[in-house]
């Protein structure tokens, strides 16, 4: 008989997953920060680095946790999001639309971490590992956070663009 | 000298990418519905089956306001999620983890679509289109509730597993 896969195998597997996307994530930010042509943006993005090198450090605490090797699993959904971000800064390049574009991009990275990090939360929760729940939630505080100042210097950028019209 | 392009033209692009997602999610939502478990996660599958007809038709009269046919583009992104969905359905199949995983998958697509929808809508703002606005508006308000009531579907779940350990 097969062994039966529970919470914890998926669990394990979704945490390789996200450690996967935030290492990919630390590779994409400085070429999102050198694309990006406001001053504000690009801070934004640096500042998002040093974060998700944190982020990063508290995946390996979780590993740990569960005693098992910091180890990533190629995650599909987080390439697909990074190409999209990558067409974007081709295609727009030196175009008025292009910052616009970026801050699209990092959005989408930010809620598919969302999406992961409150499933992983709420896994660790129901296992009963109170500290791994206590770093992944803030994890989650901090993305939702920076999704949130993303929003705000999406509307910034748009006030200096009708300005600028 | 290159046409420059523009918040237009990025709304343009956006657009045809959350169609051409839209609709590869209408293909995944019955596979999803059929693999999982338990009654309440097939039904809320079924329901969000429909829901997204609805939004596939609130695009098509998005791409009439500016004009454009209503066409998709390859969306790297949404290709992702969906096979990390299929992953789980094909590696937890029969498993006691399996809905607990759908619900996942689940939410990484509703946060990919909240991602889209509110940049979309934030840009139809900026470009004077209320009325595709309004519609955008729509459909990210029922993103977010499906969301939200997949995060209580999931602590549900988690209470029968529960209650049967």
């Amino acid at each position: 008989m097969a062994k039966q896969k529970t919470l914890d195998d998926l669990f394990l597997d979704t945490l390789k997953d996200i450690y996967y996307a935030e290492r990919q994530i630390l590779k994409a930010l400085p070429k999102m920060a050198k694309g990006a042509e406001s001053d504000e943006l690009r801070a934004a993005f640096e500042k998002h680095h040093d974060e998700t090198e944190g982020q990063v450090d508290r995946l390996k605490k979780v590993f740990e946790i569960v005693g098992k090797r910091a180890q990533g699993k190629m995650c599909p959904a987080i390439e697909g999001i990074i190409e999209e971000g990558e067409e974007i800064m081709d295609e727009f390049k030196g175009m008025p639309a292009l910052d616009a574009g970026l801050v699209s991009a990092a959005q989408a990275v930010e809620q598919y971490e969302i999406a992961r990090y409150g499933t992983l939360k709420r896994w660790a929760e129901e296992l009963g590992m109170k500290d791994a729940a206590k770093l992944l939630g803030e994890t989650l505080a901090e993305e939702a956070a920076t999704d949130k100042s993303l929003t705000a210097l999406a509307e910034q950028l748009a006030n200096q663009r009708a300005k600028a019209a």
